[in-house]
C-alpha cells in the first residue's frame, strides 16, 4: 500500500473529518483528532480562508491535509462537506446555519461549541429524519458547564435528592504566576465579547422569584465565590440563567443563577469603566482619529469642575484618587497623552483596541480557566449542599486552558460520532448521559477533573 | 372646461405633487397643500398603504385624490412619482432613500422632514446634474431650528458679529391648559423614539473642549432653560451637537449644545425609569407575557431587602417614598397588579406600551412646541447675547401644533420649488437664505413667530 494511494482524502475506504476553521482556539481540537485519526485510520482536512492557519495547525500530519476554503464559495463548501462523514464548525456563530443547511442536504454530522439559535434547532426534525446528530454547545461555556451540570443533577435525582438551587459559574482567567497586573485579567478569548459582556438585563431565580439586573447594576451586584482548593473570585449574572432550565429538567427549580468568574476587584473597576461611558457601542465619537485618552477622559467629566481629570474621574466615580479602582484605570493608560488613532470609533471599539494591547498574553504567559458548581438539595429531610470545582492552567500563550477546554470535548464527542457510540439524533446540546459519561471520563486524562464535595448545610 | 377634463391627474397641462405618507402627523401638511393647489391650478396626489388615510386627509378636495400604494411595489411607486413634479416622502426615514433613487431616475424634486443620511447625500452630485433640489430635515427639528438659527447666524455676522457660543434647544410638550399628570408630559411624536432618547454619547462643545455625556449621566446633567414669556424648562444634550458646525458656518465656535426640551422635573424621573432599567431595548424578558407590573418592579430591586416594592425601588434610587420621583411612577401605574401581557417583550417595550396608554393626548387636549436659540457674540469689543424663541399650541389632538411646525415648512417648501423660486440643487438642508427667508416669513401667517432679544452681557 502506497502512501499515495491511501492518504488521499478521496480514497472511498477512508472515512472522513472535516474541520472548518482553523483560527486562534483550534489548536487542541485539531491535534486531538489528528491523533486519534492516525489510530484509527480516518482521515481530517482542516479548512480555513487562510490556508497558512490549516497548514500550521496540520503540520503535514500524514492522517491530515490543510485547504483553502471562502466558506461564502457555496460549491467549494459542499464539496469539502459532501467528503466528510462528520463535519465540525469552529465558524463565527452567524454562519454555522450555511453548514447545517448543507449538513442536512449532504446527510452529515456537525458538531459546534457555540450558543445553538432558534433557526438552527427548526432543522431539528430534518437532522432526526436524516439519523444525524447536529450537538452544539459542546465546548466549555457552553459545553463543559453542561455536560458536568448534568452529571451533578443526575446523581443527585437517582439517589431521590430534590434540587432547590442550581448555581454555575466559569471564568476565562489569569494563572497566578503570570498574573502581573492590577486587573488580574488578560484576554484568552473574543475581546470584543469581553468589552460588551453583561449589556441587556440579567435574568434569573432566587427564593422562586424572578431577579432582573439591569447593565448599570449588574457588575455593582457581584457576589464573592469562594472555592476549595482554588481560589477567591467574583461573579456577576449572566443573561441566560433561566434558559437552560427545562434542558436540566429543574422547571420549577426556585433558584437558578449562571454567572461568570473575575478576579476579586475586577467587577468594581469595569463598574468604572461602565460609568465613564466606556462601553457604549451603539454611536461613534466624532473626534476619535485625534483627540488623547486624556482628552476623551477630559470630556466625560466636564461636571466636575477642578483638579485633573484623574482628580475629576474620581470625584465623579466616588473614588479617592489612589484606589485600587483608580490605579486600574491608570495603568491602563486611560490619562495619557498618547493619541487614540481610531477615526469615528464608538467608545467600547477605542477600550477594546486598547484592552487588546494591554490584556494580551505574552508568549510564555499561563491562563486559568476555573469552573464552580453550587447545588443545594433535599435528601429524606436533610438539605445538603453539593460542590464540584475545576481548575486547569493552560501551558503557554498557544497551549491555553481556554483552547483546550473548549477543542477536546469537541474533539472526543467526533470520536464517539465517528465509531457508532452516539444514538442521540436532532438537534441538541450535550446533557444526556451516553455524551457526558464518556465526554468527562476523557477529559480527566487531559487534567480536566472536577472535584466533588458533599455536605449536610 | 368640465370638471371631470380638467381635475384628472392624467391632464398632461396640470403640475402636480406627489405626497408619499398620510399618517398622523400628515394634517398640516396635506390641508396647506391642497388649498394652494386649489390657487394655482395644481394637482396633488396623496398615497398611503391604508387607503383610507389617505381619503380621509383629501377629503374629496376637488384638486386632489387619495391612492393606495405600498411603497414596496416598485412599479406602482414609479408610475406614481413619474406623474408628479415634486415629491414629499413621509415614509419611515429608511425608505427615503428607494424613493430618492426614483426621483433621480425620473427627474423629481424631492421634499422630507427627516435627518439626511449619508446613502443619501451620496444622491446629491446625481440631483445636483439634473437640476434636482433633494431637500430633507424640512419640518420642526430637525427643519425649523435650522431655519431660526440660520437666520440669526447670518444677521449676526452680516453685522459684523463673531459667534463664540451657539445653543438651541426643542421640545414637543403639552399645553398648560392640557396638562393632568405629574410628569407634564404627553406623546405628540413617535414613542418609540422618546423611549430610546439619549441612548448613546451626547457630545458637545464647551469653553473650546469636547464634552462627552453617556446614557447614564446624561438626564442627570439636565440644564435649566428660562425662556421669558414662555415658561421655565429643563433640557437634555443631543447626540448630533457637533454634526451643524461646518453646514452653520460656525466651525471654529468654542461653545456649541443642541438639546430637548422637557418641563421641570421630568428628566430627574426619567432618569429613575434609567436607572431601575426599564429602557432596555437589548434583550427580552422571558417572563414578561405572564408577570405583573409590581413582579416586573420587584424583580429589579432583589438587593434591597424589606419593605414594600415601592419602598425598594425608593431605596435603590435614593429618594423618599413619597417624593415628586416615586408620585410620577406610582402614576404610571409601575406598582400595580396589573398584567403586562407582552410575551418575550424588552423592558423598553413594555415601558413604551404602558406610555402610550399613560401619554395619549386627549381628544381636545392641546399640544405646544417650543424652541429656543442662545447665541453668545461679540461685537465692537461687547459681549452680546442674542435669544431667540418661539411657541406654538395645538389645536386640539388631531390638530396639533407638532403636525402644524412638522408639515407647514414642507407645504411652503412644495410651494417654491413649484412656483421656480429655489435655484439650489443638490441634496441639502435648509440653511440658505433663499429657503428660510421666505419660509420663516410665511410659518408667521400660521402663528409661528420668532421673539428675539439682543443685549449686552
Amino acid at each position: 500500500m502506497q502512501l499515495g494511494e491511501v492518504f488521499t482524502p478521496n480514497n472511498p475506504n477512508m472515512r472522513s473529518i472535516l474541520i472548518i476553521g482553523a483560527g486562534l482556539s483550534s489548536n487542541a481540537l485539531i491535534k486531538y483528532v489528528l491523533k486519534i485519526a492516525a489510530e484509527r485510520n480516518w482521515f481530517v482536512t482542516v479548512a480555513d480562508a487562510a490556508l497558512e492557519n490549516a497548514q500550521q495547525k496540520v503540520d503535514n500530519h500524514p492522517n491530515g491535509r490543510a485547504v483553502w476554503l471562502d466558506v461564502m464559495k457555496v460549491n467549494d463548501r459542499r464539496e469539502l462537506i459532501g467528503r466528510a462523514d462528520v463535519v465540525v464548525s469552529l465558524l463565527p456563530a452567524h454562519l454555522h446555519l450555511e453548514v447545517g443547511h448543507d449538513c442536512v442536504k449532504l446527510k452529515k454530522h456537525l458538531i459546534t461549541a457555540s450558543y445553538v439559535s432558534q433557526e438552527m434547532y427548526r432543522l431539528g426534525d430534518e437532522a432526526r429524519d436524516r439519523e444525524l446528530i447536529f450537538m452544539g454547545e459542546m465546548g466549555l461555556d457552553p459545553g463543559i458547564d453542561h455536560m458536568s451540570a448534568m452529571q451533578a443533577i443526575d446523581a443527585i435525582k437517582a439517589k431521590g435528592g430534590k434540587i432547590t438551587a442550581f448555581r454555575s459559574f466559569t471564568g476565562g482567567l489569569i494563572a497566578p504566576e503570570s498574573d502581573d497586573n492590577p486587573w488580574h485579567y488578560k484576554f484568552t478569548w473574543n475581546p470584543r465579547n469581553v468589552v460588551l459582556a453583561g449589556q441587556g438585563t440579567a435574568q434569573y431565580l432566587e427564593d422562586g422569584k424572578l431577579r432582573y439586573l439591569p447593565y448599570s447594576r449588574l457588575y455593582k451586584e457581584k457576589r464573592n465565590i469562594n472555592i476549595a482548593n482554588i481560589g477567591n473570585f467574583e461573579a456577576y449574572a449572566n443573561r441566560d440563567s433561566l434558559l437552560y432550565r427545562e434542558v436540566y429538567g429543574l422547571a420549577n427549580i426556585p433558584n437558578i443563577l449562571r454567572g461568570t468568574l473575575r478576579s476579586r476587584g475586577f467587577c468594581e473597576a469595569w463598574d468604572a469603566l461602565i460609568q465613564i461611558g466606556l462601553t457604549d457601542a451603539d454611536f461613534p465619537i466624532l473626534h476619535s482619529g485625534e483627540i488623547t485618552y486624556h482628552e476623551l477622559m477630559d470630556a466625560y467629566v466636564n461636571k466636575y469642575s477642578g483638579g485633573s481629570v484623574r482628580e475629576r474621574i474620581a470625584q465623579m466615580l466616588g473614588e479617592e484618587i489612589d484606589s485600587p479602582v483608580m490605579e486600574k484605570l491608570d495603568w491602563l493608560g486611560l490619562f495619557s497623552k498618547k493619541k487614540i488613532k481610531l477615526p469615528n470609533a464608538t467608545p467600547a471599539l477605542i477600550l477594546e483596541h486598547l484592552l487588546r494591547d494591554k490584556w494580551k498574553l505574552k508568549a510564555s504567559d499561563k491562563d486559568m480557566i476555573v469552573m464552580h458548581h453550587e447545588i443545594e438539595y433535599s435528601l429524606k429531610g436533610e438539605k445538603r449542599q453539593f460542590l464540584s470545582s475545576m481548575s486547569l492552567k493552560g501551558k503557554n500563550a498557544e497551549d491555553t486552558a481556554m483552547a483546550q477546554t473548549v477543542g477536546l470535548p469537541m474533539g472526543i464527542f467526533v470520536k464517539l460520532v465517528m465509531e457508532g457510540k452516539i444514538q442521540s439524533r436532532g438537534v441538541q446540546i450535550p446533557v444526556m448521559r451516553e455524551v457526558y459519561q464518556p465526554v468527562l471520563e476523557e477529559l480527566k486524562e487531559f487534567g480536566i477533573v472536577f472535584h466533588e464535595s458533599d455536605e449536610k448545610i
